[in-house]
């Protein structure tokens, strides 16, 4: 049976590769050290749970509207106001189960086939996937090495643009290169929007996943609230990836074309489970602090530890849980074909899995560095310690 | 800011306005006899909830497989073959949140842009707003009524078959006419299937909701299993609308494109509901009796109090809850000047509120009959009998 020609552009994440090889090596008896993994291994806080059960037995077992109940619309629009210097309101509010969801509604409220979108690259691997799926043409922009880590090429952002350019993909607090913008190359973001009339998905799911200093969002920019849309999520902050929950924040007329995709697509996200997104943005923040208090010190051993490579260095992000370390010259001293093989030959001797710069979009032209992703979410101090310690003496032995 | 010209194809249900119309009439202080939602007034058995609290308790918090945790692919191709005598495993098996996702997936694995798609009309609406929605072209087949109750028209099926016909959506056990096929009619469904190489999406929400007798599955018939995709649901039988669970049952090569499209729509159905979906299949059904019980009082207790109304008349279904009585005699009789204009008087009139033929899909030409559809599971036995009793006067004193 034929199925459709549409599937020929379906890409996905090929980071599930490196889990199942992970998987492998550790049934062989090998320890694991899963560096590989964008998830996080503690617990959600328990009052978030008591109240998802305490609306389970209230009776929300049913369906509710497609675009969420209105009591947790409204403490998001609150949420997002408070940490953002915004005004939005309920309406502004699309609930969705998790964040994902956002990116495939935000291109198909905004693009048609043959349209342009620029997205980050290195970047969520979805962008580029999506982008293609629904018939677009994905439009790469890079990242240039820094002191602080990386900054926004954007210069070759603006040659990007062209006339059928409709939006760009913007990851402040980045995944998986940890680079967060200045507040000029922001706002030079913003302006080029502003120029080009181009929505903006800004992405940002890691915007309260940080170690020191405050996040700030585009869509507080001047102008820029009627054309930006804010992925939120609630699975990094508060544990919660399984939960599938979060929301796109939108202009108005935005969020009710995502709130009839939802109809159409997902009737609604779980109802019990919004009641537990109430508390989560609600109640006690003080589990919320704990869990970036080992988050941090768990960065902190790592870049300690990596820094101590020979041909590896890595700056320390403020954000998010993960490091994108140059290991150019790593790859060289083992002798590896290249920066998987490299990813291989690690794992093989040292059991410490990552993915590496090539799950996270196609390689651009004249990419002439290695980068790969260690996550620090997955795996507790003492194992990063361990683990990296081995990484270093495979490397330093070559 | 402009949007995509897709949306100008984006449908969606109608239905909602209904609920609108109650809530508001219901806000004045008047009683509403709520027989317009397809949600269930039950509550979810409480083992299920207890398994999810388990799973929550031990860890289940994390993302999971996009096609869904191993175990209950395993629990759910089991009880798709106890009950309908397939032999499928848990590689033909793609969880979703909830069964509303099977459609839209089936018909993006299936269909291109300008391919023909036949479905049921009167019908689940999301049906035609999403062939329409992905471009493809929504051809509608009839139901004639019958002693019984409804049958497929299959001469006109059989009309609309041409070279762009690529699927067929079928939908034994209807809503909203509560039509079941005999044994002959879903034997001519699948020989036109594969005579004309279609695929077959077997709409199953309703298989286990049934007040006698046995229901039966288009995929077991000889040669069907590779070309039908069944779309499971927990929501009715297990009264979990709101949890959002479901599956596409699908030869592999499909399943494996649901499971891509899961890791690029939603990563991953709600982790520790899958648990609970394990509960509800392996676990006690007493409770699934219990419930259906509870509904073939209202039924029957709806369809007496219905023929007792003047030019009002139905058949009484062995599955599903809905009811889908002619209604043109009683439409006439009040002095309606359409069958909208018939429920918005009996909502004011009597406050029996239901959605109306309309609400099912884009009215066929030669349609000279007017039907509305009431559903009896949102709403108790004394309820149903005070509702319609008043509904009866209304009618029969005009």
């Amino acid at each position: 049976m034929a199925l459709a020609r549409r599937l020929s552009r379906l890409g996905t994440e090929t980071a599930f590769a490196v889990s199942a090889a992970a998987a492998a090596w550790g049934a062989k008896g090998n320890t694991i050290y899963p560096f590989h993994l964008g998830d996080i291994d503690l617990a959600t806080p328990a009052h978030i749970t008591e109240a998802m059960n305490a609306a389970i037995a209230d009776g929300r077992t049913g369906y509710c509207p497609g675009p969420g109940i209105p009591q947790l619309r409204e403490a998001m629009a609150d949420d997002i106001n408070r940490l953002r210097g915004t005004a939005y309101t309920a309406d502004n509010v699309a609930i969705q189960p998790g964040g994902k969801p956002v990116i495939t509604k935000f291109l198909q409220a905004v693009m048609d086939e043959g349209d342009e979108v620029l997205y980050p690259n290195p970047g969520f691997p979805i962008y580029e996937s999506q982008i293609e799926y629904l018939g677009g043409v994905a439009r790469a922009y890079r990242y240039l090495p820094t002191e602080r880590g990386f900054a926004i090429d954007l210069e070759q952002v603006r040659s990007l643009i062209t006339p059928r350019t409709r939006a760009i993909i913007y990851n402040d607090l980045q995944n998986p290169i940890s680079a967060e913008s200045t507040q000029e190359e922001r706002e030079a973001i913003a302006q080029l929007a502003q120029e080009h009339d181009l929505w903006v998905l800004s992405d940002e799911a890691y915007f309260e996943t940080r170690y020191s200093g405050q996040s700030h969002s585009i869509s507080s920019i001047d102008g820029m609230k009627d054309r930006t849309v804010i992925l939120y999520t609630f699975s990094k902050k508060f544990a919660m990836t399984g939960w599938r929950l979060g929301a796109g924040i939108a202009p108005v007329e935005v969020a009710k074309v995502f709130s009839t995709m939802n109809t159409n697509n997902e009737s609604c996200t779980t109802h019990f489970v919004q009641y537990a997104g109430i508390a989560a943005l609600t109640g006690d923040q003080q589990p919320v602090a704990d869990m970036l208090d080992v988050l941090r010190g768990r960065r902190d051993a790592a870049c300690a530890m990596i820094n101590q490579i020979p041909g590896v260095d890595v700056a320390t992000p403020e954000s998010t849980f993960y490091l994108f370390p140059d290991v150019t010259e790593a790859v060289r001293r083992v002798g590896a074909t290249d920066v998987d093989d490299f990813a291989t030959q690690a794992l093989h001797a040292t059991g410490v899995s990552f993915c590496t710069r090539n799950h996270f979009g196609r390689r651009q032209p004249g990419e002439d560095r290695d980068y790969i992703r260690f996550a620090y979410s997955g795996i507790d101090e003492h194992r990063i310690r361990e683990g990296l310690g081995k990484l270093k003496d495979w490397i330093e032995s070559a």
